[in-house]
């Protein structure tokens, strides 16, 4: 598990890291410095006391930081720096926080540890929990779409625009209904392996996808090299959320730092029960290839993409 | 209550409206006809049928569409169609439902009836309406975002800055954190009357203010205009509250359609506890002078604008 714990703690004990841990780790350094900031500037203005104390805790707990990593680097393949990108990947950050913040709650995943440390609602409570939520949601479109935002106003229409989408009805919140809807309701008790899939793709795959091509509007991307990322990202998706499942089913919750083996106690439908791990594994790999496959355009230049991709197949090492 | 009915049913039994009620009820009906149909475009292009009918639920309940009202005569100002100013006030009637989901929850609220039916979570359960709330939010920002919004790119980032900032920590969400740390944690035991109206003035004023705005960077408005309108919406903002709370200490539950003295039963400060209701009503009185004198400069156009303020004071009559 030692890959695992350095991806937990990449700024921990763990000395011998490889460039690609130093590159996210740089990257999650950088956008909770700019998160800390950007919640500092807001209580200044005047947040409420409790809401702005647990909208730390919320946002600043560590973390891989992964999504503002594929932010950063897909808008890196044309030449935007970090600075530019900052905005947007701390949006998605933003709605990545609120999304675990809501499903952390008793009406939801009940989960009372998260990164090793007392949830949202467990150190506070529900309503507050609730409300944290809903301000990071507002949040993240408050930095995308201000003048401090990603790129000029049409850029951030777009931001915006793609952010929503991603993370609305028909995305992340979706696909987080239809989990619910599995483990609460037993509303398919027959799920296929495409409703799985569709099921994960929405939940997971959407945000890391948006993520992507975010930094594609940010860096100014044609159509055709946009298309390119989010063909990476929706491959991505789907490795992260496998490796993810993975963890789930052979971590202990010390390594991985939340509960595990929660889905199978839920008696939650996964891609690993249905396939078992060697298959599961095999369609891991796959998806790791087509990710990477579809970065050829770029050249040299996607090694961190590259590299995040390969992650995914090594995460249950 | 002849009044309040009118307005709780501006289509129902009751035929002879004024021209306002009447302006009130059409723009009412168009934003409800173009919610319906996002939705319905939402729903085609795969939302899950369990979300899909609880977001129908919470938003095609009716109700009065103040918000709307004001995006739409707040761009008529300067010329501008309700066509344009229409995403603009559905992305504002989303937020404003999703905060009334939310905040119906047995962790916030606890209501199980609003606008006379049940309550999301009360007719589904508590993670749809959760799930509900946040999907709403996400919608909102998607319809100002995209090339349906209002106006041009630069617009259209400014209308999702302007709400996202509303609707957030130092806004709407902050205001209700605040008020539910007075009814739950008793947290300010003597709560001043500033406090009272800076509470008011996050939860309520924020986004009413916010609707002014908005119709003002649909129209174009100049930096006074706006900044005039936005002056009006504070004023308005004000008036609302007072008059809403006068409802809630007088109106009974069949009149107002959802569960009345509930802010006595809760032991919440409010301004008529604190003032009583005739000096409540005269505070009233000086912020509905106060909305319509900050419309001075618009004229006679602003004629629907001065309506809604003078309405406030007749809502309780």
């Amino acid at each position: 598990m030692a890959l695992v714990k350095r991806l937990n703690d990449p700024w921990g004990e763990h000395k011998a890291v490889s460039p690609f841990l130093v590159q996210l780790g740089n990257s999650a350094t950088l956008v909770e410095a700019f998160l800390a900031s950007v919640l500092a500037e807001q209580e200044a203005a005047g947040t409420p006391p409790r809401l702005a104390e647990a909208l730390r805790h919320a946002v600043l707990g560590g973390g891989k930081r992964f999504r503002p990593f594929l932010v950063f680097h897909s808008a890196a393949l044309f030449g935007a720096d970090k600075e530019a990108a900052l905005p947007a990947a701390a949006a998605l950050e933003c709605i990545h926080c609120y999304s675990l913040v809501h499903d952390d709650l008793p009406a939801m995943d009940n989960d009372e540890l998260r990164r090793g440390r007392p949830t949202v609602w467990k150190a506070y409570d529900e309503w507050t929990a609730i409300l944290v939520g809903d301000a990071l949601q507002a949040l993240a479109f408050e930095l995308i779409s201000g003048s401090k935002g990603s790129g000029d106003p049409k850029a951030r229409a777009e931001l915006v625009y793609l952010l929503a989408v991603a993370s609305g009805a028909n995305g992340m919140v979706g696909g987080q209904v239809l989990d619910l809807e599995a483990g609460k309701l037993g509303a398919r008790p027959d799920p296929t392996i495409t409703d799985i899939m569709r099921l994960q793709a929405l939940k997971t795959g959407k945000l890391i996808t948006a993520a992507c091509e975010m930094g594609a509007i940010v860096g100014g991307a044609s159509f055709e090299q946009r298309a390119a990322l989010k063909t990476y990202g929706e491959h991505l998706g789907a490795a992260f959320q496998i490796s993810d499942d993975l963890l789930d089913a052979e971590g202990s919750s010390a390594d991985v730092g939340k509960a595990t083996g929660k889905d199978a106690a839920a008696g939650k439908a996964t891609l690993i029960g249905m396939l078992g791990i060697a298959e599961a594994r095999r369609y891991l790999d796959r998806s790791i290839a087509s990710g990477i496959d579809a970065l050829a355009i770029f050249g040299d230049k996607a090694e961190p993409l590259v590299e995040a991709a390969r992650l995914m197949g090594r995460r249950e090492s």
